[in-house]
């Protein structure tokens, strides 16, 4: 059997976007690492931020983002601007050279509209398309992808797309060709009995035990799109998916200690 | 003598990015040209009217935006951001794949934070590097690059650097091996000898009688920079400079008419 190369897909948000000692722990960690790495980011807290700051109040359902056309302008302005750069510039100083790009770069990723849903989450797309061709390129030339979760429907719209359903598509997409491991980096240790209790982190998580744990709540909504696209990685092929703390993440790499919860089928 | 590859640099800025339709006028017309094309834009009213809004007054000197850390944000989130993302989106319904970047993306504009200046400028960058070999890759590849008037120090900071300048820092570095056709596309005719009046555009402008329009106050102090710029191209080997009104691009390019001030040496 061919050695498959092997690919990193580092999902982070919330603090570790948020927080920039922990960013750089996060970066200087990936600057480190021998194998290839796409890094997909969310936009932690500044998205909602900015949005108050400018009179707009933020609307979350099932931890989704409700997407009107002036809330569109300031998740491409935070997302794909501020915190995409400043990742890419921080990555410099860590000796990676890195580039950041949003879904119509390059046409990198399609989406299409979400119209067929109870809630209207107006400019939110699905993702139709990813192009690993172009990623390759940039992994080639020694460029070190940074995502934001924009996306665009070829005929000139942007779209809002959840991070952790790109980070998703992205490992998935690669799976065919590359030995992939996907790092779903969050604010919790894992996947809690109790929520926030670390003691409680279930180091493996089946389909079959989060059916179970979903139906009886003990998975709370805001988590369900998060092990859903997890498990829709490991369905397509990613041969490891994982969620940690996104402190955990660089000791995690570095093999000095376990970290999270896997989910296996 | 062997023939060089084409290279047109054009900068829009102002009414061109503000204006939906003259923006998809220009985006047409670009869509349309046989030869390579890079696009570098400004922000357009977009950073003032956002600043404005969070409760940040802009503060301009000699044509040039005073850039403290809070309007640093904003001109990444509305440069690098929102318009890059929306023209980059509007090439793809022209049937262009654009690409996105700012100076921190593959490290495509270093630049040095200006410090020795009688004007406090702030976080502004003046260009240390451009890598032309990145944009000669994504220009074989068949991507048009769509560039921000963001730059980076290479050890973490972004820095805001005039949008006429990186055009003109890009149209120098391909001059070794191209020919180079600079395009400053701004919110006039051209250069006026009456400010605003178009029967007074001077067709061509060189160097010594632009000293003297300076010297006399004809040329007012929000132009200096373009044309600086424009005479540094021409300087370093850009075949031809020209300023001229965003609206008149189109039929210029389509050698339909002739248009704007075109500075020799």
């Amino acid at each position: 059997m061919v050695e498959r190369f092997v690919l990193h897909v580092v999902k982070i948000g919330g603090n570790a976007v948020d927080n920039p000692s922990t960013l750089a722990s996060i970066l200087a960690a990936i600057a480190k690492m021998q194998e290839g790495v796409i890094l997909v980011h969310g936009g932690g807290g500044e998205a909602t931020t900015l949005a108050r700051r400018l009179g707009l109040e933020p609307v979350m359902v099932e931890g989704r983002r409700i997407t009107d056309a002036a809330m569109l302008d300031v998740v491409v302005m935070v997302y794909a601007g501020l915190i995409n750069k400043r990742i890419v510039a921080s990555f410099a100083a860590h000796g990676v050279t890195a580039i950041g790009l949003s879904g119509p770069d390059g046409d990198l990723i399609t989406a299409s509209k979400r119209t067929k849903s109870k809630v209207k989450y107006g400019y939110v797309g699905d993702i139709t398309a990813v192009d690993v061709a172009l990623l390759e390129s940039f992994l080639d030339s020694g460029l070190l992808p940074v995502i934001a979760p924009i996306t665009h429907d070829g005929k000139g719209q942007l779209l809002n797309t959840n991070a952790d359903t790109i980070a998703a598509a992205i490992a998935s997409a690669f799976a065919r060709d590359y030995r992939v491991l996907l790092h779903l980096c969050f604010d919790q240790p894992g996947v809690c009995l109790v929520p926030g209790d670390e003691s409680s982190v279930l180091p493996v998580l089946d389909a079959a035990r989060f059916r179970e744990l979903s139906a009886s709540g003990v998975i709370t909504s805001g988590m369900l799109p998060k092990l859903e696209n997890g498990f829709a990685a490991l369905a397509a092929g990613v041969d490891s998916v994982r969620l940690l703390h996104a402190d955990a993440f660089a000791s995690f790499v570095a093999h000095e200690s376990e970290a999270g919860t896997e989910l296996v089928e």
